[in-house]
């Protein structure tokens, strides 16, 4: 089927999802994570499909990880869909509301995008996480993961379909789209008119390409050059434990430091210490002539990276004059995602936090606290790194719009 | 200059900008009203070159009145930039707040888009409005006004420039864009990482060009086939006076009826009604044959009258069997923008206000509804229609972004 007629079984879907309450929304949901534990040893089997391709096409272990469903993650799988049930639908929320002069009750209210297309790489578990994600939105899904995965995804897709419509809800709810080829995610970016929003989740030259060619509106995750500047005013024993914890909780993430700068009126001080720990870590410090003064051991870094997302156990480090110079560095290199002070001075923290410009700001706390989990969102869809609809991570009331009723009795415009 | 040298210097701009207080930018707005007041001659003067160039070109004396600016109206674009003084200030609002379990303080804060270009036709008052709305809510303004206003808008911005220097905020929060070549909208469609937002509002076509070919984020506004559906269950007097509002309060706006659907229940007495009040206002009825049959005047509908914007005194009327065959009429042929129902059914009012997809929907009440200043936004950008950031009438609010900004001391994450 071409995706042009998915897009539009979806939209079909959509219109009476639109319209479902949250009782049939999480009564789907909760069918569906049943389904999955039930038929979970033909999602193994079909997963060992992806599996052997994978081992005989010579990828990683890590990546064979990444890949491999267990009953064990078919059932993490199923409670993230119990999960999402349990949190409130955003869908029906008033977000606005008053009554005007001549008596026009106006209200804005919370209504699902309707069509939402995902674009992802990795892992299969990522398919039932959009897929509850959406539906408990209100919106129909369609799914456009990669290709390594498509045997695991097809045979999650088919469980899920089929719980959907078991549960009185259109099975076209949840589509998986072609992974064989290109064209598949070609067609979905083309399909403006039917696909409302397009979320591209993996590497940063898919997003870029999705960026760049789509029509369909789309909203950009994930790429994170994320700094920690520690000012002059800096407490050292803080600094120590937030520069070390972005950088090494955990090493591939998007909120995981890339980059350090250090205030050189507290160079001296807190500089042999942190490349100490860093160091200890396993972790490569590529420094400016000023860093790698402290220790033989820094790489000296190259001009690629300051803009480096690594993902690895690897931090740039500069030293800096003044605050002022860390934003200019910030500006210059930065993507946008998180960018975190350490400093004891409000009068630092405040011109930092109103001067940078990323989704998320962290005064004297890790990078890596930027996250739909460790805020409270209880779903997370991604994490944008754009300005427009939603800014850092999303969660439910993310992959909604909102629309105006207004109530009158006659009224007419004088 | 090139268009890309303008972005950067709006994008420089935007960082003091975004730092500004609302007493600072207010004071910029006074000060920008006061002085296009007190140079109302020379623009008035720069806006006779348009004027005579027009005649010259021979446009129509409407295109011509458009155009013309004299005193009084210069004097009202200032008393426009005193109202966006006296309006709150979006920018620090606090959208969502919370402590989390582990002490963190989070808060989601509005926070300027950045830079946002803004690409219009027509009228020179447009200029100061536009810039006085980006202003006040924290974006530096790149305007792409059209070459007939070429000459005015020139002398506009040139004005408010100075002010806003004087004012002690940059010059480079407003800044026009060449208008004599097409090259400039294509450069500004093309600033990515520079612009944050791009805004069209003119016609369908200047908006789907850049639809279409901007990589930078749009927000789509405008066009508008707005239909009015007659319930069976319509108080027809409500009926009556909703439909000759919505269709000839004002002709050529976009949330002008273009559409009527009356339900073949209340076809017989509603229809010689209505037919008879719009044909004596001078509107010429596009019917179907159902609606035909009840007046010699009505014209034979095409398929085209279906999807027209016609923006003139034409409305296209077809009698539907359903509310879900009115539903179904709106969904191919509407744009999304307001649709309105007339019934006293709370079943058939609920029904359609859930099932619409659209940025308005009218219950009982005028489609002309639709506008900022109707809804006591104090100020409108135009009328988003897409579903992405913003839908329906765009006020101060909607040309923010937002930031989270999480404090802890010296939190790391487990």
């Amino acid at each position: 089927m071409s995706v042009l007629q998915q897009a539009a079984d979806a939209r079909a879907a959509s219109f009476d999802l639109a319209a479902a309450t949250r009782a049939e929304k999480d009564a789907a949901l909760l069918l569906m994570a049943e389904r999955l534990v039930q038929r979970a040893d033909d999602i193994v089997a079909a997963n060992a499909v992806d599996v052997d391709k994978a081992r005989t096409g010579g990828s990683t272990d890590a990546m064979i990880d990444r890949l491999t469903l267990t009953p064990q993650r078919v059932a993490a799988m199923a409670d993230g869909l119990r999960q999402l049930a349990a949190l409130p639908d955003p869908v029906g929320d008033v977000v606005r509301g008053s009554t005007l002069a001549n008596g026009l009750e106006l209200r804005q209210v919370r209504v699902p995008f309707g069509v939402v297309g995902i674009i992802y790489e990795g892992r299969p578990n990522v398919t039932a996480d959009a897929a509850g994600i959406c539906l408990k939105s209100g919106n129909a899904a369609l799914l456009r993961g990669s290709s390594s995965a498509y045997s695991s995804n097809a045979a999650i897709v088919a469980v899920l379909r089929k719980a959907v419509a078991d549960a009185g809800l259109p099975a076209d709810t949840v589509q998986l789209l072609d992974a064989t080829s290109r064209d598949s995610v070609k067609e979905l970016m083309r399909a403006r008119g039917l696909v409302d929003v397009l979320i591209p989740r993996g590497g940063a030259a898919l997003i870029k390409t999705v960026v760049e060619e789509s029509t369909v509106p789309v909203i950009e995750t994930g790429v994170g050059n994320c700094h920690v500047y520690v000012d002059s005013d800096a407490d050292l024993e803080k600094a120590l434990a937030v520069v070390v914890n972005s950088k090494t909780q955990r090493l591939s993430t998007c909120n995981t430091a890339e980059s350090l700068l250090v205030h050189a009126e507290i160079a001296d001080s807190f500089l042999p210490l942190v490349l100490e720990e860093l160091m200890a870590a396993g972790v490569t410090v590529h420094g400016d002539p000023r860093v790698a003064a402290y220790s033989d051991d820094v790489v000296p870094a190259t001009a690629e990276d300051w803009g480096a997302e690594y993902l690895s156990a690897d931090i740039a480090a500069a030293v800096v004059d003044s605050l002022d110079d860390a934003l200019d560095h910030i500006r210059r290199y930065g993507t946008g995602h998180t960018e975190a002070i350490v400093s004891e001075s409000v009068t630092a923290t405040q011109r930092f936090a109103a001067r940078v410009d990323a989704a998320a700001v962290m005064v004297n706390a890790s990078t890596r606290f930027t996250d739909g989990g460790e805020f409270g969102f209880g779903a997370e869809i991604g994490i944008s790194t754009q300005k427009l609809h939603a800014r850092g991570p999303m969660g439910l009331p993310e992959l909604t719009s909102t629309k105006y009723v207004v109530t009158g009795n006659g009224h007419t415009r004088p």
